[in-house]
């Protein structure tokens, strides 16, 4: 659709699917996603831009139990880990629900390939391009869930080696995200972190100058 | 709207954004973008996840044309170096347009702000998870243009000390993107990477796994 041209409405549907994005952590246990919904998803990531062209993401679809246990050990062994180093707040941040990885329809972890030294298009400066392109990928499918009516949780609370030796990925390859998608109990107006308490988002105006940093 | 329910034909308006999206190097000289058409793309790229809510973005919009000649100058003297870098393709990728910062209607620098070491939440393991944020809101912005009928590219060529200079950007802070903005020539039906046979997209069954790396 090379000049297609969006309307008024279909705009407003378009911002209300990023006003209606959230960070989902509380998922129907036992519910399923469709294959074909699951292929759009996948699809809408994989649409996303990169840098060079380079696709450097990687998908891998956890549909064995055990595999999806052993994740989430190792997102509870950092979680712990992370509780520890916040020192104060530890308590607080341990009474926070921050992922679904066992209750969710779909569990996905995506992962920056390996051999990407080659590729020096738009990145000879700035290496971690990379994984910006990905991050990209992620979103592309996060809103595409929520245009789907489903929920999605970005999970970075874990040791990468550790995600790397489970899924046998190659040297040079990393795990960046575990992605849980499914039906969601609710779609919260806020971020659940402001809902928690546990901080408050600033507005706009705070991040935007002109011409200069300020 | 926090339990807003989306329709089979919005998610088919959402899924035509994502698919003519494209990185967009040529602008019709001279075009604007309005004022409340700029606030709604950079609240769309506010309102992307961030990890802890750390909300690490900022924005500097560059309007005054010393400013914006002097970061075009930093971007062609790293496309310089890239060719160099690419050896055996180098002249091939000289005669690639690779932005469009001189012609785009706004020029807008998104960085990473000064001061991310104290947030921890979901990067204690992996820091760099600050960058995944500000490369989500920048697709939120990027997906917004086109839903907008406007082109953008992410420019990625050049060096952050030199951007950090000429911006006055504080230690610590970095820029990630230049972003160019604004009517495009055409929205071509492919990535211009591939129409120039700079390179060759992969499809999607090659990035897709199960249990395992593969």
């Amino acid at each position: 659709m090379p000049q297609r041209h969006f309307t008024k409405s279909e705009r407003t549907a378009f911002y209300d699917v990023i006003g209606a994005r959230r960070d989902i952590r509380h998922f129907i246990p036992g519910a399923t996603i469709q294959p074909d919904t699951l292929a759009r998803l996948l699809a809408a990531a994989h649409a996303g831009p990169s840098v060079g062209l380079m696709q450097p993401w990687r998908f891998v679809r956890i549909t064995d139990g055990d595999v999806r246990r052993r994740l989430h050990a190792v997102v509870e062994e950092e979680r712990v880990r992370t509780a520890h180093a916040l020192g104060e707040r530890s308590d607080e941040f341990m009474r926070l629900k921050v992922e679904g990885v066992l209750d969710c329809a779909e569990l996905l972890v995506v992962g920056l390939c390996d051999d990407r030294e080659r590729h020096i298009f738009g990145r000879r400066t700035m290496p971690a391009m990379d994984l910006a392109s990905v991050a990209c990928a992620i979103e592309n499918l996060w809103l595409a869930a929520r245009a789907e009516n489903l929920g999605m949780g970005w999970v970075s609370i874990f040791s990468p080696a550790d995600v790397a030796a489970i899924l046998s990925m190659p040297p040079g390859a990393q795990p960046v995200a575990m992605l849980c998608l499914g039906p969601a109990q609710s779609f919260p107006d806020r971020p659940l972190l402001e809902i928690e308490q546990w901080t408050t988002a600033r507005p706009l105006d705070d991040f935007v100058s002109e011409n200069r940093w300020a």
